[in-house]
Parts: structure tokens; C-alpha cells; sequence
């Protein structure tokens, strides 16, 4: 099965060739496989930063608690959560979703009306929480994306999200960075690649009742 | 590519066909999508609850908005997130990765030394809100092998996690709900699988910087 071989090929990369690229096409394929995941009403309350500045890596490395795989891997992917669930950013999903599917906007009003009183009217840190969850759930699938192409990848969750916010100008763009991806392929020199996957038994991590 | 393939046959099912049942072959399957799954440190803090109990699915769907997916889909997991992180969590870790790698368990010492300091000492609440977001990043794997099986899937947080957390005993588990997941084939009668998939384009999905 795919998916299963992918999963196990991939392993958290500790360092990066600095010198090999990854393709376009490539990038393409990972961007596409985060676009096509699955979210919450299917509103997509993310945006996904491409950091290919080395000026703004620089800044952000100190904020990555100096990991070098900030500087050193092909690609940076920042996942951002929206700071808060709007009426528009609602509005957004409906028109989309009317246009692709051909339904009357006025025969989604029902339905847009439901999520705008759910969702819109948690309090703003609940909604940030959500919004950051939602990023997760593309985080993974980018993993096993990378993974099926053999592109060596790094969730990180070992930053600074104000300190990116205000590297990344995230206040102004409505986000709030929620975790990072480095993308890139392995130095030889990474020992981590050499160990077995470490995993909990089926036993431990479930439960049949 | 596999994965894009996997997730672009799938969708969130709305009605299952209640006489068909998912073969535990392929359950297995899906539940080693979700062992492999990254976590942050490799921790794994949350178990998924395989609810086979058909009278415990008829107390969970007043408590999940009465969505029908929880009674008629073949499998319903539950996944849950630790309500804490202790510093027994990490040393079972740390016993398992010096067990699976060959590494002697003082050689891993400030490694979770590390960790007992940055996770252990945090809120509760910011606890609960980090072992729920590594369940995303599970359940995302989980949809993406079930799409490549071609069986039907439907990811829910319409649920009242308090009501699941009684109906369940959750809390003497040291668990909480975070997300759930349908498991089945869809019903011919279902009509949202008719639909074109509603996703943003790249363009507002993504930015290069």
C-alpha cells in the first residue's frame, strides 16, 4: 500500500544537503496534495507561506531555536491559521462552492447562515485554535506527499509564533503561523536516518470497545 | 501520484450504506496509517477508540448533532488526546526508542530532560490543545488510507466532546475527544458524492515570499 510505504520511508530529517533543490514540479505536487486535504466545512482557513527569501530564513532561524534546517533545506513551508473566522472569509467558501458546483448562492444561505452563528461567534482564541488545527491535517498529507516522491521532510513545531508573526508581517495578513515544514533532501551526513522507527504498539495506541 | 489520487477520490460522506462492513483487513490498514503517522517528538500522546459497541454508537449520536454517520458507518474511531502529559508519557517513550534503536536509556537522558521541561510545565490547557493537534495529523494519514482503499470516510467535529467523554469514560482514561471518524461505504442515496470537490486555488491557498 502506498501511503503505508511513504510513512514508513519518511523520518523527521535532522539535516539538510544544503546544496540539492527540489523541483518545481515537485513543490507543485506537495502544494497540490495540501490544497486537496480535507478541513473543517471544507473552508481551508490557512494559507501556506513558500519562503524562498534566504534574508527572511536568516531572520527566522534564531526563531526556530537555531534548528538548521531552516537555512539548509530546499523549501520552508510556514503554515498559518487565519486569526479569525470571518462573515467574508464564510462568504468566500460559499461563493467558491456555488460557482464549482453550480447552486444557487441563495440555496446556500441555510447553510452559510448555520456556520456564521457556529463558527464566528467563539471567542477569538477558540477560533485561532481551530483555524490551527485545520493546518495539521495539510501538514500530514504534505508529509506523505514528500514522502511518496522521496523528498526528504521536517514537521517543526519548535519556534517562536510571535517572533514569525513579526518576521513574516503575519498581523497585516490576518495569520498566525501554527507549524513549519522544511522540505529538502538528507545530508548523508544525518545520523537520525539510520534508526528504526520508533512506534507504539496497535496495542497501546487503540482501544476496541 | 498515489496520494493525489487518494484524495481526490475522496469526500466527507454524509450517508453510509448501513449493511456494508469494512473488512478488518483493511481496518488494520487504516490503523497503521495512523500508528506510522508523525507526532511532535515522536510522543504519540492520544489513542483512537474503536467504537464497536452498537449501543454505545446509539449514546453517541444525540451527543454528535445526530449526524447519521455515527450509527450507520461500518467503523466509528474516536480520537483522543491525553489530557496530560506527565513524565511517565515521555519515559515510555524514551523506554521504547532505547528498546527499538538499541540506545542505553541514560544516553537518552537529557533528551527527555529536554522535554519533560518544555511540555511538562505547561498550563493544562495548552497541554490538552497540543495533544489534540497531533490527533489532526493522524486522522489526515487515516482519510488518505482509506481513500487509497477506496472505502468512505467521513472526519467530524461536530460532536460535544464533554457527552463523548462521559458516554465513554474518558476522563478515568486520561483521555479527551477530539476528533472523530466515520468509516464505511457510502449509500447509493448520498448525494453529496455527486458534487465537485470545493477547493481554493493555489493562487489564494499559497504565497511565495
Amino acid at each position: 500500500m502506498k501511503l503505508l510505504d511513504s510513512l514508513n520511508w519518511r523520518y523527521a530529517t535532522k539535516k539538510y544537503d544544503a546544496t540539492r533543490k527540489v523541483s518545481e514540479e515537485n513543490i507543485d505536487k506537495i502544494k497540490e496534495a495540501i490544497r486537496l486535504s480535507a478541513s473543517s466545512y471544507g473552508l481551508q482557513l490557512f494559507k501556506v507561506l513558500d519562503i524562498r527569501s534566504n534574508e527572511l530564513r536568516e531572520k527566522l532561524l534564531p526563531a526556530s531555536w537555531n534548528q538548521p534546517q531552516v537555512t539548509d533545506a530546499s523549501h520552508l513551508f510556514v503554515f498559518c491559521g487565519y486569526s479569525d473566522v470571518t462573515n467574508e472569509n464564510i462568504d468566500f467558501y460559499l461563493n467558491l462552492k456555488s460557482e464549482v458546483q453550480g447552486i444557487a448562492i441563495e440555496d446556500l444561505q441555510g447553510y452559510g447562515d448555520f456556520m456564521k452563528n457556529t463558527l464566528g461567534q467563539q471567542p477569538a482564541e477558540a477560533k485561532q485554535a481551530w483555524t490551527a488545527k485545520q493546518t495539521y491535517i495539510a501538514l500530514s498529507s504534505a508529509l506523505a506527499a514528500a514522502g511518496e516522491l522521496e523528498i526528504d521532510s521536517t514537521p517543526m513545531e519548535g519556534f517562536d509564533p510571535a517572533a514569525y508573526g513579526e518576521i513574516l508581517g503575519l498581523e497585516e495578513k490576518g495569520l498566525q503561523a501554527a507549524v513549519v515544514m522544511a522540505i529538502g533532501y538528507r545530508s548523508d551526513e544525518d545520523q537520525t536516518q539510520h534508526g528504526a522507527k520508533v512506534r507504539k504498539s496497535k496495542a497501546d495506541l487503540f482501544e476496541v470497545i
